[in-house]
């Protein structure tokens, strides 16, 4: 992760297009010497932008557009049906991850200034490393080691025993629970909450009594936490959160939940307790997924999909239902609803 | 928005049926001078309460209750068959509309008093308008510029360049981050996360890297925001939630999308990035709407529905399956999950 | 609930199996005097653990475990086929409910060490007893009650008027506002947003006005909040959450919405406005109740199943849809999306 000086730096500066093509293993056609100072998308780019092209389409649009560097996939189209007298183009193998590459060196909004900040609550017990910034209305409980380079947003709750490895970033009001493990490189934003209570109960004639949940949270390194989710402490073992994995805003990841590393997990998504989800999974916005189950490695599951078995192989999987005028998709639910009747 | 004090009066003092008559144009049934003090729901409404009805089973509870006024539909009745001896009557052409506004002027819990309590972290690069209030533990980043009258809540959290313009309210505990522009008027419930990253990721070799999120969100007039609902800013451009767009609690608004101007979105709706909703529309609770879509103004989702292509016709779309008997349902699903198989 | 102190008193010396039958009403089998320290997962038990056992399945491994001590369903086994010489067993009626009685002695992360900590707002005009526990960056309003023994985490914030029974415990960031009731033993997690506006608008010419939200939110005893839950205050009456209803992480209650006792609402489920519940139900994950309906006493709701009318009888009700192949479900689909053409 880059700190906020070389950021400007680089904004200020610039990179070429034979920069670009030296750092990320590309070709140029057109000026090697053109810079670009700022990503910017394709309808309102200007001279100094760069912008990415990863099909036809895209690759049309650059060509109307004022882009001054354009971030093209290697085979889309033959270097000499591209206008690159009147732009650069940089032939790479993957324009998205190297747009993404350069949104980090020229754009990160996060900053990282250390100090603790006057109005910050920092246990004495607590370790904070001295590269680390702790902003006001933060709460930092006694035990939690907060590693270099961490920013914690303005209050945002670290709990008893937490440990936040290097280079982590807390967005404002984010909330980890005591004993959680984070490990480098993870963001957390806004209102997430991390280790609250799993949802264990036992009945006793009729009523709900609690049961204390004693297991933590284990979160690799690279790992995004979207705002508003919920990732709960396991019941007795923990709840493990692979590297890399990425997960967007109001997602509930209940207790003693495993996900494999590079999973991504889109919103409203639910995961009930002590599901296993494997590795370079993509889980849908919406898609529900039963307790018990597990999900083999490279596992897409579609948008709004409810998981009621585990999946042993790679695959699609899905269960959604578009959507329909109502009154074609009445017609068709009157059928659906007696669609098992005996005798039809 | 009506500032305390004249609420407190209005409710002191009431309204009579003339009065109300008068500012919304409609017409008294009864008693002109009978004033009414506070709203109340039908069944324990009194003398000096306002109900309204805006169905027949309404008007019979309402002559059954001892409300003192009824708000009543204009051609719901004729006025011989009021009870007029017993209440006043209004009759006005939307009673639900004329409730909703003594509503504001007898009971907003929304007060404004002026000023910053100590224990608020207010940047001296901040602008901060004299009539607004700043709640102890809230925090003001630098350049923010908090409007006319605006209240912000214990806790809350205002990025850095945030604009707030005249009126709002901001509940405790809501975030707000860097760049965000919003309009007049504009209330966020607590837990409201308002510019986090959006969920932007670009695969390279199995793994998921950050794309830097470089636009911001703009929020209209009139808006209002639910409790933990979250709004994402802008990939490259930005988020954009048009004027008096009314979203409920826990709702998802991903990167870059647009919703147009008076469209309501109920509890626990996500909308996927870069979709486009028109205005006037009315999205379900649940509902999920797919990336990249365009939705035309006046459209309704029912509730639970999964909108995959866009819609480009005003009307009623729609997906959900309403519950039957478990073992029913069990035994249509059977029938479902064959039902494409060859040869059927 | 019990103290820290004396959990820790409960951990230090254990129980013998003998007292844990005695406590229970069980039954030992092998050495009585047999000590555990600690609940612990079956495959990672050793002698001082405590495991549990309600299924054939869960006995053999046991059996296979180094647990000292087993909690078994009394008619799982005849005692004959325990193997009590290598550990302990203790026969009881529910032994699930068992471990949950245990897990709140030997182990209640929840402390209640009494006092306000500085850096705490606490309003002159509210009160707190003697016994409770205020921590720093928490608000708590004018005329606020808060009850013997309650905790109140860092940085709630808990409204003009609210009262919070005796033994409750409120995790960091959660936010209650005003005028709610809550009654003994509640706990409430973070970032759970009880009091906020129900959604509650009328129509005038095409704009959404707000319609005041004048009721409260009445929650009895012993109930339990998930993190990122919204429970919203009624539009003119109450939203009611009755005694031991237990809800889980990012679950939507709006407004007037009435819980009977004893319920539990999984992750991510939605309750529209003013349905009412009744009592010993189970909603499952994901499920969305449409607004003014009936559910009766008893009834289990399966995940993901939209309900859309009142149910009458107690039973299971379901309308969630299995995934399937990706291929397979899009032929099913394709035929479901013309099942009730005219002529088929």
């Amino acid at each position: 992760m880059t700190s906020s000086p070389s950021c400007s730096s680089f904004a200020d500066q610039g990179l070429s297009a034979a920069e670009i093509a030296d750092r990320f293993d590309g070709e140029v056609a057109g000026d090697p010497g053109r810079r670009g100072h700022r990503l910017a998308p394709l309808k309102r780019a200007g001279a100094q932008d760069i912008v990415f092209a990863v099909s036809r389409r895209h690759l049309d649009a650059a060509r109307s557009s004022h882009a001054g560097i354009v971030l093209v996939q290697q085979d889309l189209a033959p270097v000499a049906a591209l206008d690159s007298g009147r732009r650069s183009y940089v032939l790479v193998a993957n324009p998205h991850a190297v747009f993404a590459h350069l949104s980090t060196l020229f754009h990160s909004r996060r900053d990282f200034r250390p100090g603790i900040e006057s109005g910050a609550q920092v246990d004495p017990a607590a370790h904070v490393e001295a590269s680390a910034r702790i902003c006001a209305g933060a709460t930092i409980s006694a035990g939690a080691r907060i590693g270099a380079g961490v920013h914690v947003g303005a209050g945002a709750f670290i709990g008893a025993g937490v440990e936040i490895g290097a280079g982590g970033y807390l967005y404002p009001r984010c909330v980890v629970l005591e004993d959680t493990v984070i490990g480098r490189g993870v963001i957390i934003h806004s209102g997430a909450v991390i280790g609250a209570d799993g949802f264990g109960l036992a009945q006793e004639q009729g009523r709900w009594i609690k049961v204390e949940q004693l297991g933590c949270v284990h979160i690799g390194n690279d790992v995004e936490i979207g705002a508003n989710s919920t990732i709960d402490r396991g019941a007795l073992d923990d709840t493990i959160i692979g590297d890399g994995v990425k997960i967007d805003n109001l997602v509930h990841i209940a207790h003693n939940v495993q996900i494999g590393a590079h999973t991504a997990i889109a919103g409203c998504a639910g995961i009930a307790g002590s599901a296993r989800i494997g590795s370079h999974c993509a889980i849908g916005g919406g898609a529900g997924i039963l307790g018990h189950l597990e999900i083999a490695d490279h596992v897409t599951i579609h948008a709004m999909t409810l998981v009621t078995r585990s999946i042993g192989a790679p695959g699609h999987y899905a269960s959604g239902v578009p959507h329909q005028e109502a009154r074609t998709w009445n017609r068709n639910l009157a059928a659906l609803r007696r669609l098992g009747r005996p005798g039809r």
